[in-house]
Parts: C-alpha cells; sequence; structure tokens
C-alpha cells in the first residue's frame, strides 16, 4: 500500500491539523504531508473546491489512506492508535480516561476556540479580559488537567505521552499566544509539550510559514 | 469488578445518553443504568449538583467503571468496543471510516441539534422551515448517509450494526420528530434503527416517562 497522505492546513493556523500530526510522528507511522493554505480558524473550509476534492466533511485535517480517506482527527489518532499502540496508555480504564479527555477536547471548549484561535508564532502583549463562557472553559479545563496530572503523575496528562497529549497541545499554544494566567501543574504540562521535538518540528515551520490572516481574508471574503 | 452503573439523562430527551446505552446493549456488557432527570437539551446539567457529583465534566451519560468515570459518550463507545470488538467492523479502513463518521456526529451538526432538540415521542404536525446553516447540516448529513450506504451495502451505515449506528440514531428520531422531508436511502436506513430490539426498549422507555420540558423550565429558571 502506497504511504498514507495527511493533508493538512497551515502550520501555524490550524490546530485540528496538528493533532493527528503529532500522533503519527510519535507513533513512527511514514507518511507524506500536503498543505491546503487556509488561513486562520473561522474561514469557511467547506466552501474551498481544493479541500472538498480531499475530504468528504469538506475540513482538513484528512488521511488518504489506500482508498479510505480518514476525515477526522480523533479518527485519524484512532487509526494511528491501531497501528501504534504505544500511543494510547496501556492500562485499560486509563486509556478510557484518555479518550474521555481527548472527545471532550474534540467536541468541548467552544469559548476557548472561539476567543483564542490558533497562531502559533503570536505572542500577545497582555492576556485580554475574557466573557464568563470563557473563565468558565478554562477552569474545566485547569481542573480536568489538575486531576490527570495527579492521578498519573504526569509528566503528560496520562503519565508517558499520548493521543490525550496530541489532542491537548493545540491548547497550550493557545494559552501562551493569549498570555493565559495559568497555574503551575499547568505551566509545567505545557512545558512538557513544548519540549517535545515532533512539536518543536511542527512549530519551527509554523515560524517559517509566510501565509497570513490577511491572504486569507482577501481569499474567503 | 462491580457492574458498570451507566449515568443517564431522561430517555425521552437525552440524545447523547441514547449512544453508549446503545453500544453497551449491542455488545451484551452487563451495566445498571441510573436515570438523573435534565429535562430536554439546552438545560444546564453542568450546574446540577447531581450530574457534577457523578461526572468530572458535569455531563451525563457517564459510565463508572471501577474507579474511573468514562464522562463522553464516544469514549463509552470505544471501551464498550475493546470489550465486545463486533461493535465496531472487521476491517481496519472500514473501522477508521466509521470512527471518522462518529467522530463527525460527536462534534458536528450543531445547526440539527440546534434546531431539532431531541424529542422521542414527539411528532410535529409538518416539517418547519429551517435556516440555512441546517440545511446545510442536512444535505451533508444525507451525503455521508449515502456515501456510506453505498460503499458498504446498509442496512447500517457500515455494513453490520456498529457503533456508528448507535451515534446516528438519534438523528433518526429527530428526522422524525421534525417531519424532516429525507431521501428513500434515509428512510430505509431510519427504519433499520427504528426496528432495531434494543432501540425499541428505549424508545418504549422514553415514551413511558412522564418527566415534561416544563419541569425542567421550572427547574433551571
Amino acid at each position: 500500500m502506497a504511504r498514507p497522505i495527511l493533508y493538512i492546513g497551515n502550520k501555524n493556523y490550524s490546530s485540528w491539523s496538528l493533532r493527528p500530526w503529532l500522533a503519527l510522528k510519535w507513533g513512527r507511522i511514514a507518511f507524506d504531508e500536503k498543505i491546503i493554505p487556509l488561513g486562520g480558524e473561522g474561514y469557511g473550509q467547506s466552501q474551498i473546491k481544493e479541500v472538498r476534492d480531499v475530504s468528504p466533511s469538506g475540513r482538513v485535517p484528512a488521511l488518504h489512506v489506500g482508498d479510505v480517506v480518514i476525515y477526522e482527527s480523533l479518527a485519524i489518532c484512532e487509526w494511528a492508535g491501531e497501528q501504534a499502540p504505544s500511543l494510547w496508555p496501556s492500562d485499560s480504564l486509563t486509556r478510557a480516561d484518555a479518550r474521555a479527555a481527548s472527545s471532550e477536547m474534540h467536541a468541548g471548549f467552544a469559548a476557548v476556540r472561539r476567543d483564542m484561535s490558533c497562531n502559533i508564532r503570536r505572542r500577545l502583549a497582555s492576556e485580554p479580559g475574557w466573557p464568563d463562557d470563557t473563565r468558565t472553559d478554562l477552569a474545566q479545563l485547569f481542573a480536568l488537567w489538575e486531576r490527570v496530572l495527579k492521578r498519573y503523575g504526569g509528566p503528560f496528562l496520562f503519565g508517558q505521552r499520548s493521543i490525550a497529549d496530541a489532542m491537548f497541545a493545540p491548547v497550550c499554544t493557545r494559552l501562551r499566544t493569549y498570555q493565559v494566567t495559568i497555574p503551575d501543574f499547568a505551566r509545567r504540562y505545557c512545558d512538557a509539550v513544548f519540549a517535545d521535538a515532533a512539536f518543536q518540528e511542527w512549530e519551527r515551520a509554523g515560524e517559517a510559514e509566510t501565509w497570513t490572516i490577511e491572504q486569507s481574508e482577501a481569499l474567503y471574503r
């Protein structure tokens, strides 16, 4: 079978693309990648023919394996986890807990995603004031991290590095971009993610991209 | 280990609760269930102490297994799929495709969920007019169903009954409740879901519930 191809958005902006990319790298699964410039979040990916052509949902990331298109980030991570079982915790119930956290990230934290769009290389001068729902999301996020870091002992959410960390890695960059005040345990966790070699490879590529939000605005306006 | 306990909302209203409940039933996994009356969707579950007490995310469904709380519907389904592997398609890439569809349902179709809150026993007299985003969601839903029913041959989304059908079963009831005009292949698929014995067991229980939306409104106002 030919090497799988992962279609992704710009590395600086596409938080969803980062997730399965990390899982594939961590699992040492060989793949090719193709970037479709999308710009920041909130642009109508599904309107773009180039995205529709590679993904039935009209969104990237999408992994082409054989004649199947795995078009959801969590589903790509699960496929990666089948090729490389060490991507999930080995204990059945710890794995279930890690999947709950991954699913919560997949569908939740909507206010954080709305107010802190992913822009890996950006650093605000100071933390903005957040609306109530965003502060509720942040409290929920930190409560989750605190619970699992304490229970499983760190340095990653479920002990050793897992798909759950791939799911939350973009959140770590958002907290950094938006200068969010965070508790010590969250700082230590983010530092563990930022020290990861695969994360740093993505980060460097994102920093080197020249595509700007303004180009996206011009494209999709 | 004691029997797992599945905490769920009212059967008539809680679409999220139906999903893992079906997966557990289909997998012949023994469990106890406890209903926490929540009323219709859109009520602030996370504000309710009884829910907070059983779920760290402040939402049900939540499955208590040993000393772990699996608090996301998709994560509960994945746990069930590990106990009963026949809950996912046996072919690796078909399984990946089924997971993509399940993940898309988990996080997507927001407009359908907003405009067609789950109320299993309700039947509207006629189909309302839908806003643009809801019609886009419905088109996306039917495109997905058509693609996979054609590819895998039906009668369920990925051939044999799988977790993907548990994820989409509440959508079938919404299409029925809101009298949505649907293509033939979607009608046949919904009929296959409605004919399922476990689905009918849930449906009968939902129809027998006496809790009303008005009680929820009084509780959470």
